[in-house]
């Protein structure tokens, strides 16, 4: 039994990184208090330990059930080059809420904080898994009405991606979105500049060509941008530098309608009558539908253990939806799953760059 | 005086192609009706004779002041391969269209049809401006209210870039936007997947640090996609691919945004009611604002003279719209300024790749 298996079967806490985060560690204190309350699921608070006791005061929690602290002296800023604080600051709240895990006292990281602190730390104290080059970041993009949300990887964290690293991507992608949404047999793409085969990068179609002979991976090519509109697409697949901007680009684009509506209400009473009346509609679609808080945070996946990036500006309820997350791909041992996977393709990557 | 000199100040009238388009030669025939009757701008439509002047009867319009015919036997079809179909139809009417600009019969050309086409034709009669590598696809993409519209290149022509590229397509994105739009100093910014001058790739890297030494462009800097919904930025620039997906995906989120809005609207007797009432208001936002065929086409920049591509899917209106940036920056001679600032750009181009 790998010590991933036992984890979940003892069903570890998730240790937070609480001093990450746009708004403080007492977002970080809420989540977890929320994280127990509502959903039953105990997490380690990582920081500074009088400022997170003292939020447990205000919320006159002072012995909490399911939440423990422990102290790490240390923070990474947002502005500090991750590669150098990591190393520097060995007892930083990022890096021990890794060891934690490296210890068997965690099942999972979650950080709201700095992406490349999260990145470097996986590596120093995990590693990545033996097949694997570097970790991607999966994000999930919102489809029409009730439809499961589509899994994006790359989002950011590899700008220049080989072909070799596509291909582990569709891969990882595949499985994330099969154990964390329940897609059976989720439709895999390439995120391209065209339909055709001729479309694309050198790189984008050697990765398509080697997709292509993958067992048990569903597929479907290229896909295009507008296929956001679609429901053609589960799994899309690209590299950090265009995954980044595609996922900025969605969230670009429906602030700048909101804010054209708002405009263009300022002319038009009867218009903006409609508006208010709608406005339960409108925040359904603006704000919550596309809010990327609402998905639970983004996991580093291919890391040797489990590690989740909350929004840098996460509400406490943002907070609990990852918690959750990370707790239910615990269970499902996602890790070891995709370790297993990415070494059934490994022969098969050595044909390409 | 140049030829380009020349062709602006005795009005030349605008060639289109009268074959491409999804919806067939009818729109083009009525486009070019629109654009003599709206505008009072000249154009020959090239295509099959007796098919054209088929159409023009429909209308009742048997010998059209402003509008001349050019038979054409041939027809590039979307599916065909753009480099071989241009050189084995020499008389296909996107190549005759391409050289009465060359014989100055007409100022521009003007097609909807397939972009690789276009570009082809380009090269073949015309060739590329001699300080340029390839033309590049500059588009619109909207802002807030009434603001002007940012430009965005390169859109899809150059795949892969070299950091020279970029330059060049700063440099021309900033004639483009003063030309056509009336920006005074417009704010140019290299699209990347963060605003620090430490993200991007080694091209944007270098491309960056080039065009900051540009003088006359007024450089921001690294901007990000979601720098859509803020007044930031007036000149996107970024290599094809990234463009492509950019552009498609503010085309798919935004559909995606008013299909989810249609779907949470079924539940809702009341916001019904109010989306009806500010339906006028939906389409100002979601069909007028983000349509693309409203900005006229987007420019083959580059080329030696004026080529405008239209959307595959263009009505008349977005037919006369291009003829009449066509019009426009032949009259302010785009071509002949952006051939100016690349060459004095050359010397410095040479110390990156």
């Amino acid at each position: 039994m790998s010590i991933s298996e036992v984890s979940s079967s003892i069903e570890l806490p998730v240790a937070i990184d609480a001093m990450g985060g746009d708004f403080g560690s007492s977002v970080a204190v809420e989540g977890a208090v929320m994280s127990w309350n509502t959903l039953g699921i105990r997490t380690i608070l990582v920081g500074k330990k009088s400022e997170l006791e003292g939020h447990l005061n205000v919320l006159g929690i002072s012995a909490p059930n399911g939440i423990s602290i422990v102290d790490a002296p240390d923070v990474v800023e947002m502005d500090e080059s991750p590669s150098v604080a990591i190393r520097k600051k060995p007892d930083s709240s990022i890096r021990v809420a890794f060891r934690l895990v490296s210890e068997c006292k965690a099942c999972a990281v979650l950080g709201a904080g700095n992406t490349g602190a999260m990145m470097a730390s996986g590596i120093v104290e995990w590693d990545t898994l033996p097949s694997l080059a570097r970790p991607a970041i999966a994000s999930l993009v919102p489809k029409q009405g009730n439809l499961l949300p589509a899994v994006l990887l790359d989002c950011g964290a590899n700008i220049e991606c080989q072909a070799s690293q596509l291909v582990q991507f569709a891969i990882m992608g595949d499985l994330y979105a099969k154990k964390l949404l329940g897609y059976d047999t989720p439709r895999v793409g390439l995120l391209s500049n065209g339909s055709e085969a001729t479309k694309g990068t050198e790189v984008t179609r050697a990765a398509s060509k080697l997709i292509q002979t993958l067992e048990g991976i569903n597929y479907i090519g290229y896909i295009e941008a507008t296929d956001l509109a679609k429901n053609v697409v589960d799994v899309i697949v690209c590299d950090g530098f265009v995954g980044n901007v595609f996922l900025k680009s969605i969230e670009g684009s429906v602030s700048l309608a909101a804010a054209c509506l708002n405009e263009v209400a300022k002319d038009n009473f009867i218009g903006r009558i409609g508006l208010m009346m709608a406005s339960p509609l409108l925040k359904a679609v603006f704000e919550d539908k596309f809010d990327p808080s609402a998905y639970g945070g983004a996991p580093l996946l291919g890391l040797k253990h489990l590690a989740i990036i909350a929004h840098g500006s996460s509400t406490p309820r943002a907070i609990m939806n990852a918690v959750k997350v990370a707790n239910q791909l615990s269970q499902e041992r996602l890790t070891t799953m995709l370790d297993a996977a990415l070494k059934v393709a490994a022969p098969r990557m050595r044909s390409v760059s």
